[in-house]
């Protein structure tokens, strides 16, 4: 899966990129991460990419030439087009089934804003699928690229190590919540293991699960 | 306001720190961010701090001991005890009404999870807050620590450059999409700005850009 980011800040991704279960899919050759600097397709000698909204309000918006000609110059670094993402509040919400169709397409190009947001005629040009994180405002789409990174990285066959993980995560199994689950040490200041994940009963640990699991997605 | 991140990958967070406008509402001295590898608190010579789940199951959690160890040193650091968040896919939902609120307690421990999760006793003993993005699954906190971070830090006064911004943005406005924006040039590849936005009549651009916003929300 290729990933192009398209973002005015292309070094708040430097240790994202070296986080452990991305670079070792980066080394693998599953993932692969492009970063495209905004600013290197600016006209204006001092790399501006944003102006003042016609009509007034405040802050400055991304304007419409750089990120046209940046998406234009970035499709064709692969065969695949790929699907435009634009990270944006009032986007599609992304949820784990969203992931799998873009984990599917094979190639996302991200967009992320910054200042006020875009000049409409982005939006009117490119016609990307604009995504969101949920009801909150961040200070621009990168910290939600990674998120749609992560989310869909770990959907990719041999990128998670043990291949039930994934499956057994919260919200793929039909929306029921985990179970408590325990490690060592069997007793932490007076609390302890509950004794049936410790008797090798194979059959009663998974009704027990079972039980726990139903009981957490109980409607309060 | 005062951020701890207890983390096992602190190096994410490297290019994130240097983001513009988090690294100046450092240098201002209004955002504390500080970082807190909870290898520092294994007992173990490896500096392990995940073991397999007793009853069996995939991956591997993280231990008891040294989240508890951990939190416990990390909280006085500071005489504000603040709030702990646990950063889960099962949590409650980031929202800008949660965010506020956030913001308004002043110090956050920000718990991030790795692995399959967490031994149920850390939650059982620590009580911290479990908050989500949403209905999608991550490597591990870090990222929506990222996000909680963004998302509260722009509320505190003085962190946005202009104090309108964060009024005027989706979702702090009754619910209320954006109006479309333009910025120059005037026309691009055919598109122009609409003549309202350059007549200079500020009631009736207002007026336009109620009706524009209206519309966007208008259920489909």
């Amino acid at each position: 899966m290729r990933f192009d980011i398209i973002t005015l800040f292309p070094d708040i991704f430097a240790g994202f990129l070296s986080e452990s279960l991305l670079s070792k899919a980066i080394e693998a050759g599953l993932v692969e991460v492009h970063l495209h600097d905004l600013r290197a397709w600016s006209k204006n000698k001092h790399h501006k990419i944003d102006d003042r909204p016609y009509g007034g309000g405040p802050g400055m918006l991304i304007q419409v030439e750089p990120v046209v000609e940046c998406v234009e110059s970035v499709r064709p670094l692969c065969s695949d087009p790929g699907q435009l993402i634009l990270l944006s509040p009032t986007g599609q919400r992304l949820n784990q089934a969203l992931a799998g169709e873009l984990t599917a397409t094979g190639r996302l190009i991200l967009l992320c804003g910054r200042y006020e947001g875009f000049d409409q005629r982005i939006l009117d040009i490119l016609q990307p699928r604009e995504l969101s994180l949920g009801d909150f405002i961040l200070n621009g789409g990168e910290v939600a690229a990674m998120a749609v990174i992560e989310t869909t990285i770990r959907l990719i066959p041999g990128v998670l190590g043990d291949e039930r993980s994934h499956q057994e995560d919260s919200h793929s199994t039909q929306g029921w919540l985990e179970f408590p689950q325990y490690t060592r040490p069997r007793e932490f200041r007076g609390l302890t293991v509950p004794e049936v994940l410790l008797n090798g009963n194979h059959r009663e640990i998974a009704a027990w699960r079972a039980d726990q699991s139903r009981r957490r997605s109980a409607p309060p």
